[in-house]
């Protein structure tokens, strides 16, 4: 896959789970030019299906890069004045260190032999791209959902290789709903009797169903109930009353089934279960025996949080938590609640109001 | 099975899908005695996957009946006072006439070959319970959920029929979000390769994976994201720290697996399909012509709505739709609104307001 950059680490990473990687690979792309005082970097975080493909068009899917709305020439993360870099995360399916990848003993894919990692442990990985590019200090660090755990958890590892930090749509603990939906997912998959315990990568099928049922159980997940019923409300698919079969009569049963359908031509099942690991074990606070301000103790960045009005998996008052939490030993944060029916996917779409405040933040924040 | 009672249908019953159906077995259950008057009859309706066994101890599944809180000598819903009946839905697997029924013809189980069948028809077809009993006039309807669909579906068909009528928790249109997460149910089944197209009943291997991870769904939405918090967290499954591994690290991850595992051991696959398909059906508005007040010109009954506050599958706003439908046409109805972070099955557990709520409301109805 020529369209694919890749790094590899000849560094040694001790992952939390105790073993130690070498000589992996992290796929990344990047967007504009990074100026001569390196000042301009921001590493952008992708969320639990993402990938390094930012913004244009994705090469591998042909689509439009899952950031598109915000990263850009012009664009709310501008690139003609950012050099924006993502990696794909580890445990991920587009080129970086994941289940998909060969063991060098066997020549097998690991399958679930891939050591269970954490966003600790993606973050860890990541920061190999500031030394690779020779960049002392990023500019911003950036993400919404997962991405916005990575952005946290980053803060707090490299409190000084940061100036500005934008969690967005995101919580510093997984919370029993969250974990509950991933759970989902996992049995969805593990169902699947495709999947084989996880050694599918040669064989003629693939977990495909149990993956798109994931896919679609995560997908409600990331609507509003109020979007939902605008959207689709009770209207029918092509026909003009019901049809009295299980075929899909409403245009939200045709719709799931897509983005279940169209999901498993671009996603490994195997990073789907590490990935919604990864962020279920994700707790910066219990990091931090249970006092998150801990975590940010030796920052100097700025911060800005953002959540969404009708976002009901990371829901504003998880948000504020971080907020409060660097309030309580005066770090410089702002905090804004976009108001938007359009749910979790807020941060993915074309939500003005999210975008200016993003922009805005950033403009200010180069002096 | 001796342990469940069952009436068989002699007369021809019209589905909504256009098929007749006759001589077909509806499988209920009675608590308390009727009155000489018979006037103390209450029917109650179940949810999607209950049962005619509303109290004491279910005789096949040998726990409590599903309402045991609410239904029973000196309890809301007091036997020593009401004569109390529950039917199995049609499209069930409790007795009433369901896709494990054998068609007649071929001595074969039904599977998909059994109709899709609404909410109305599951009303039409338990309404021969009131000539089998020969009682005129119903004292109340009552049900929550599915079982408060029936309840308005029986209400509107059958309007000199009931004396009082008890909704819960419930809806008058099925919303797009909750068409989805059964739909999502419903994939889950039919990605299971087990389930063969609704074909195996005679096979060894039934669909149970696949009803496992739609029942898990399900449970989901049935509980709060405060309330599973609460009762949760991130408390972890009899271990001192996370184990890095897919094993279930935390007790909501057992716990939805637990719900996953005994379902299937009481529920049939082919049932949760046609069961949650007359859930999304149900449009009650739409049968009448998008104005919900049509529906009950015809009552003189006496209405009391009940939601709760932290139900985010059948909200209060919902229900308040049914009163203010009942409003605008002078019918008398009540209304309240019941603090719990239980969810939407706080109408299945013991909330105390609730349950007082019910208990003075058919009290004072009693005369």
């Amino acid at each position: 896959m020529g369209k694919i950059k890749t790094l590899i680490i000849q560094k040694s990473l001790k992952l939390d789970c105790g073993k130690i990687i070498k000589d992996f690979p992290i796929a990344y792309e990047t967007y504009g030019k990074l100026n001569k005082k390196k000042s301009n970097a921001i590493l952008v975080f992708h969320a639990l299906t993402g990938d390094q493909f930012v913004s244009g068009i994705n090469p591998i899917t042909k689509k439009d890069g899952w950031w598109s709305f915000a990263v850009g020439p012009n664009k709310a993360i501008d690139t003609n004045k950012f050099f924006v870099i993502c990696a794909n995360v580890i445990g991920g399916c587009m080129g970086s260190y994941g289940p998909n990848c060969k063991d060098a003993n066997t020549n097998e894919a690991l399958g679930i032999n891939f050591p269970v990692i954490t966003i600790n442990d993606m973050v860890n990985a990541q920061y190999n791209l500031l030394e690779f590019f020779d960049i002392e200090k990023l500019f911003s660090v950036i993400g919404g959902s997962m991405g916005g755990m990575q952005v946290l958890q980053f803060a707090s590892n490299f409190p000084n290789k940061v100036k500005t930090v934008i969690p967005i749509a995101c919580t510093s603990n997984h919370s029993a709903q969250n974990i509950a939906f991933n759970e989902l997912g996992r049995q969805a998959i593990t169902a699947d009797n495709y999947w084989n315990n996880g050694d599918y990568y040669t064989n003629t099928n693939h977990p495909n169903k149990g993956l798109a049922v994931a896919r679609m159980a995560a997908h409600i997940t990331y609507l509003s109930k109020k979007g939902l019923q605008k959207k689709f409300g009770r209207k029918l698919q092509q026909r003009d009353d019901l049809k009295f079969g299980f075929d899909a009569d409403f245009q939200i049963e045709s719709y799931l089934r897509y983005q279940g359908s169209v999901f498993v031509d671009r996603f490994d099942a195997n990073s789907y279960l590490y990935i919604t690991r990864a962020m279920d074990y994700f707790d910066l606070t219990k990091q931090f025996d249970g006092n998150l301000s801990k975590a940010f103790l030796n920052t100097k960045a700025k911060f800005f949080v953002i959540s969404f009005t009708s976002d009901w998996l990371y829901p504003t008052q998880e948000n504020k938590e971080i907020v409060f939490a660097l309030n309580s030993i005066g770090v410089d944060v702002g905090f804004v609640e976009i108001d938007s029916d359009k749910g979790h996917d807020s941060f993915l779409l074309d939500v003005p109001d999210f975008l200016n405040a993003l922009r805005n933040f950033l403009e200010k924040s180069i002096n």
